[in-house]
């Protein structure tokens, strides 16, 4: 570009671009000796540069500066980074959707305050995942833009005097954009609190689900048995399997938010432009895309490999008077209001306690001792089967329901696998 | 809704809307009467409801929970606040373009490492501000869209057995949309995430600016003089003025990065899907937006009202040598390599020194006695003012790229203003 | 302590001080109406003073200023919570001591990476709990201290010229020693920062006890039974308790880090003396505070109150191999390498897998099958009681080394519960 | 001890005790290869010594766990980290000290809101940092004695059959203590929390004093001049010197609150006891004490080496009028009430703002001409140290004061400087 521009003539353009790639085959070749006196290496490569082609080799630093030079170079890192994410992303999701379709027709209890609540699919459990991490999808691409703009020519702080084209070097570099301000581009740190943004809200939502395999692993629930792959045994119990590694996804959500937070602090307060305090802007952004990708792929492996035990799932389920709400909602249908009907349930309940039985055991005569509005149609209703699949609203657990949302989520999974290879 | 789609009868429906029409009057009159044994706002009105309606209130709540309930108020919430502070987002830039508009030809020091460093137009770092805050203005839109789905329909988690339209509600509330998965959207708290995060990134912007009014405003900067709407006096010293209201944005950047952090830790392993962990989402949120908006609304008064201190910067930007960088580049365009043009320009520095006198008291003998590139014009070229306009680059500081500069930004700010009142 | 010192008049002191005794008697009696415009109680206390004594009370404010006012304010605040802190500390940990007493010969599976590992008795692992809170003790107790300095003759930053008696105000306001510098006194808020902190590290331990009852809350695990008081029923399933305090507890840890988070970043980088940042100080240590408190008085009744399942907890327990290790030591003791005792350990508990069966439930035959090292008495060691009773090393589960535990937890309590009121 | 207690045969012991020493001696010579399958370092050890002396070497595990030897691991580093820390803090102090007895006449502008308020002696202003150091120092210090109890014999969680002595093992390993109860010693990091905590408020202070270096280097405060080898020069301006460290230090304070927040969430809801969360627990730590400690020797090096510019100053402190507060007090002394003696001075301060001169330029008339309390030694009062000197109260900066206060300090220090060897 300085070449085009007329900044410095031709024949120093070409020695110069001829001096380059030969270092690059040298680093490449691992034939390149970084000094670490050289400070960093844009002035590794310019004093070698110099060495092998002389006079014309300084003048690559023409019309720019460390401060625009090392924020072009953190930039390529964040949408590296954010494009490497968004890819793994994409697999975990495709193994989500994977796993949902393989168990659509697998039952457990659904839960709230852990305690069970009503029958639901483990697909459309697993689907809400993939709606979490298709919405860090939407995080990471926000990241990947808010970097993609080039800042070279902003030089030290103010821009610089020659008739440098920023869009040709932007252009080459891969950048959509050019930055709009120099005070604002050497001091500008937002795409890497993005970075770290995204990561933390994925890492919440890994936490959920390895909280959830943690607690599926347990032999109180045994809902789940890890693979050998991704479980650690004991050498005096064969049949433990530690699920270390959702542990482990879990424990690195505090990292990634920590890195989040490091960054947050170090930009308090400081004054245009450059600040040495930026130096630090580094590392964190490093390990929080790292810990990611890491946890990506660890829980995308985890749970492709999964066995899932639905008999243990659906026994469960059995358990919990999972019926209740619909044997409210038929009455209510019916025309009783609700918070009365609620009362009626309720007696029904009790009545399983006293019998030490399930809802699903109970006779019509049982049923119409507490209200003349049952029917018989109210035995079959209680089948857990049934009662997921009459949810029936959008978004619902009734299988319908869920094959809309699945198809939905497919389409939006391969609308986002396109962009991610992009 | 309810009654459109044969879930009440028609009668029941009219009764209950004619009924909450009243119960809103008594809330607007001040006559409605709230009881802390009601748990929330739904309960006191529904109790209410069937005091005065009677057994048709009791079916208000058909197909509906107080998990998806609750998390549709939040949303509402979510999207007002966001709404507000885009508002109050695009009255900061605005009072910034006016402030650079008003002061475009003031010269002051640019900065790097607090050091001066080359000299800018106040207008090219009043704009730099500008960019940032747009950058959030991103942010906030995102943590908008983020809320604008509506749960109704998700009942409990599973989605219900009546046959909602959920679209209708949805448009009802003025949603875009609704949500997909019913045990993510009682569960889903990201959107808040987003608002809390949107919040911390400007106010950690705000913080710097703030810092930048606390310094230019002390005695031995004196950039600057806050208005006494924007200041503290002192009974003892009529004369001081105490940038207090700087220090408390820069003071409450840690608050909302605080409530930030706040939410992704309650959030961190909670499994599927409503827990009560969850009720402590709202405080931090509102309290993220609460101070947001107070701090833009008090940083749009503080420089709006301020007196700029022209002569004072523009002294200051004559004692650094901030013609340094100009001279090494004039005699990189005439051919010497730039490592090299440093040392010269590093004798003439050092000249100065001696003398105790600046790069502009220099005659072009002392030039010429460093190297005979230079030539007459080089003397000229010493003009703070020509300097900076020298900076020509896409976003320098020179002022021919600042008018375009301020033509873009004036459209952005244009095109989100309308953004925010839509 | 100025008339003491001779400077203001007795005859002043005297009115000074009656005056302000009638204050105190009008505010208690809810008669002194405060004015937004005043400020801050100390300016509406010393308005109404003039207005009551007259030029005297002008005197009041002789010798110091608002920056040491409020921060002895913020000390006397900082040290009351504390000590009602470590009230309620005592409280739980008095609580976790009843309950370990009660439940002494309660078996249950001790859990790593919630798998079962080893038979625990309830009371070791309800002694663990009270072992963290007695450290937590010690950090509130390092948060009294570190508050109990006052800084009253500091003034605004430098010291006053009056010969005020600063061990005498100290005394009267019952703190230990003086401030040392007064630089330091008005800009030091570390006392802040160690009551955020010991509140966010007991709200961490709280949270991981919050998360077991959570956890043995629900059908899967059946270990306790929540009183009414401390759950949430539903209307429709009568049997239903929801854990929902101990999820607040849970979800509460955020806020108080959060908390903490807060001021660590409004006080980064402020420089010396007072900044007006520092007013944030308060609210976070107000809310930490408050919300230590009321989790530790929550947590103290609910457990208090729990029903414990003892024979959920025994009966689980014998579901997981939990003699395992014991068989490995048996070996090892009888010479046998411990890595390769480990190994016959793992035919057996294989052994057990295809016969669905437990370790328990072994003939000897069965052991010596595997080695010739078993004797007879290896089937008695099988009794879970008696493994858990066999880890006599000090602070073992076993109920000798348990018992000298509990004196020791117990001597502690009531040293800290004497402190505590001090 | 496992030889002493009889668990294994002297000969065993022996040959285990001879076998560690040459694998030290090997690993000291760098003879060892650590193979990654070895999982961590005690598994590498063990390996080798089994294949060094055979099957004594399978009974070095005997009596322990992973569990409990990681944690003793963590705990040793605690300590050595938080001993190391205590002796570079010591340094730190020290070195504030010798600036303050070296300047200990130099007077400064004492700020508050970074406005002039009244004169100070460096000593005074630096003595400040001494104590908050010295604060830093008791965190540290709570800290060390946090980790210092041995956690050998808790074993995996609940204890071991083996009659081990496990103050034996303690006192070799030099802790003052063991753990009380096995399945809080396997999961507590506490110790690590008040690692980072300390660090954490180490470097919030830390960051104070870098600020306050940042902004003195610059040209418009010039209090200070940095030594080249605490500073970043130019190659184009030979005269400016950066303070990249300070700025660096400031910018390290996210870093190391991002490694207390990592681990507070790290800890959040983790049932007992171990679960693999924990392996979280060292990079933070570790990274947290290596950061306070290069910052700490950053800082005594910076600090030792500046050059104070006791002129700049000086003069700077001309410029505020900062005697307004004795002459208020002046006043009140001779018993006018202290609100209207402000208006007083505010009357003076405005005539010196019409004259554009200071107070001390004031005649005997002018002060007369506003009250006849006045008498000529008001004059003389207006001189900088004179004012400064006046602040005679304890921790006040007049320089008797201040005497007092630097013996109190140096007492301290060294009796923590001999803490931090011992």
């Amino acid at each position: 570009m300085l070449g085009e521009q007329g900044v410095i003539s031709k024949e120093d353009a070409q020695a110069i671009s001829d001096g380059l790639d030969r270092i690059q085959e040298r680093i490449e070749a691992g034939d390149f000796v970084f000094d670490i006196n050289d400070e960093d290496i844009h002035m590794a490569i310019e004093k070698q540069l110099i060495a092998d082609i002389g006079e014309a080799g300084a003048r690559l630093h023409t019309g720019r500066s460390r401060n625009d030079q090392v924020v072009t170079d953190t930039r390529l890192f964040a949408k590296k980074r954010a494009a490497d994410l968004m890819g793994a992303n994409v697999e975990l999701r495709r193994a989500l959707v994977d796993q949902a379709k393989a168990n659509f027709d697998v039952i457990l209890p659904g839960y709230t305050h852990l305690q069970h609540a009503q029958p639901v699919f483990l697909a459309h459990h697993l689907l809400a995942y993939a709606h979490m991490f298709a919405r860090d999808f939407r995080r990471l691409e926000a990241a990947f833009d808010a970097a993609d703009a080039s800042p070279l020519g902003s030089a030290a702080l103010a821009g610089t005097t020659y008739p440098l084209d920023r869009h040709a070097t932007a252009a080459a570099l891969g950048f959509a954009d050019v930055t709009a301000n120099s005070l604002d581009a050497v001091s500008d740190r937002d795409f890497l609190l993005d970075l770290s943004y995204a990561a933390s809200v994925s890492c919440v939502h890994l936490s959920r689900l390895a909280e959830e395999i943690v607690l599926w692993s347990t032999s109180e629930f045994g809902y789940i048995t890890l693979s050998d792959a991704f479980s650690t045994g004991s050498s005096i119990m064969p049949q433990k399997k530690n699920p270390d590694f959702a542990e482990l996804i879990r424990g690195k959500t505090g990292r990634v938010v920590g890195d989040l937070v490091q960054l947050l602090i170090t930009l308090k307060a400081l004054p245009l432009a450059y600040n040495k305090d930026l130096q630090e802007d580094k590392e964190g952004a490093i390990d929080a895309a790292r810990t990611l990708e890491d946890c990506y792929t660890c829980m995308t492996g985890m749970i492709s490999t999964w066995c899932v035990n639905a008999d243990a799932m659906r026994e469960s389920a059995h358990k919990g008077y999972l019926a209740a709400t619909d044997i409210a909602d038929y009455l209510a249908k019916k025309g009783m209001p609700f918070r009365r009907a609620h009362e009626v349930v309720g007696h029904l309940v009790l009545l399983c306690e006293q019998r030490g039985c399930g809802l699903e055991d109970l006779s019509i005569s049982d049923f119409t001792a507490q209200s003349d509005l049952f029917e018989p149609d109210i035995v079959e209703m209680m089948d857990l089967t049934a009662i997921a699949d009459a949810r029936t609203t959008i978004g619902g657990t009734g299988r319908g329901a869920m094959k809309k949302q699945l198809a939905t989520v497919e389409k939006a999974l391969e609308a986002d696998a396109a962009k991610a290879v992009g």
